[in-house]
């Protein structure tokens, strides 16, 4: 998606250990008009596939994820990282390992809001390792819910997550998928 | 909000202690035909103020304020309750005490985000005794940013945090607001 490379290009910030920063547009502080197109964007790759639910990993994904839901029409749900006093009842859970912080955690959703019924779309906003989308995907087979696909507002293809996932049958759709990010905050894009 | 509050009777469940879960519609699990009404309510209460940006706080805050950013069509930053490898350079801080897991946490947002030109809507999902939102408020005092007012998605009023922050000056617009909880499940609103 040429919008958001030309953005990724404009403010984004290179970081030891292949961080990218784009706190400025598209985590911390966020551009609602790129958000609504990038929804667009995803929306329009998985027309017609009758998507019900979309499923992200709080926090970081629920803009993103909230956005495409609303073009969707359809519910959005975030998994949350602990079990918290506001969910009781049955559970579906996975553990993830965060690439970012080093540490593994639990994600919990409530059973009652992913169900057999549900054809999920998985939207976070970045992929790396994929260990995300593999905790949510694991949330989706533990529901007997139908996974349709993934979209990931940036993938670092350098990491191999994404490729991984494809490799073992997950359709994964990146709205910029990045080859490489060199120290001097060189990036390039894979088209 | 009649749509809300009709919805808050039909699918809010009261737990003891005071908690009020609405995940089915407005936390975990995110109806976006409702979320749109919503942020379209807090828009229409708060235009002409020339709002430009929308504040709010990792992670239930994030659909509504992101909803709420796209309607007014400006962008929406959240603050993160831990330091994280991502946030570098200048921040502002806040301690923020938790009423839901009683504990304090630090809330941390990039200066780079919060400036002196903003004019600040802060949007949150619950108002309770208002810890989130005093936080939010000290770091758009630190920014020397403007606070313009608050909008919550759920006040609820027999916890006294909305009518303090209003007897100290604060404007703040509840969608829903609950004068009492039973632990019955019976709920009655404020109008």
């Amino acid at each position: 998606m040429q919008l958001l490379e030309d953005r990724i290009l404009q403010e984004g910030v290179v970081l030891p250990g292949g961080v990218l920063k784009v706190g400025s547009f598209l985590n911390q502080k966020i551009d609602q008009r790129l958000l609504r197109d990038m929804a667009l964007e995803v929306e329009r790759l998985y027309q017609g596939l009758d998507i019900n639910k979309v499923l992200t990993i709080e926090s970081s994904g629920i803009a993103i994820a909230s956005a495409v839901a609303m073009e969707m029409d359809v519910p959005m749900v975030f998994a949350k990282k602990h079990k918290t006093s506001n969910v009781d009842g049955d559970v579906l859970t996975a553990m993830v390992h965060s690439f970012t912080h080093g540490t593994d955690y639990q994600i919990v959703v409530s059973s009652d809001y992913l169900t057999s019924d549900d054809r999920v779309l998985l939207v976070d906003d970045f992929l790396a390792m994929g260990n995300s989308l593999k905790g949510l995907a694991k949330l989706v087979d533990e529901a007997n819910a139908t996974l349709i696909g993934a979209a990931v507002s940036v993938e670092k293809c350098f990491q191999g997550g994404g490729d991984e996932l494809r490799a073992n049958g997950m359709r994964v759709e990146a709205l910029a998928g990045i080859a490489s990010m060199e120290n001097d905050g060189t990036i390039t894009f894979r088209h």
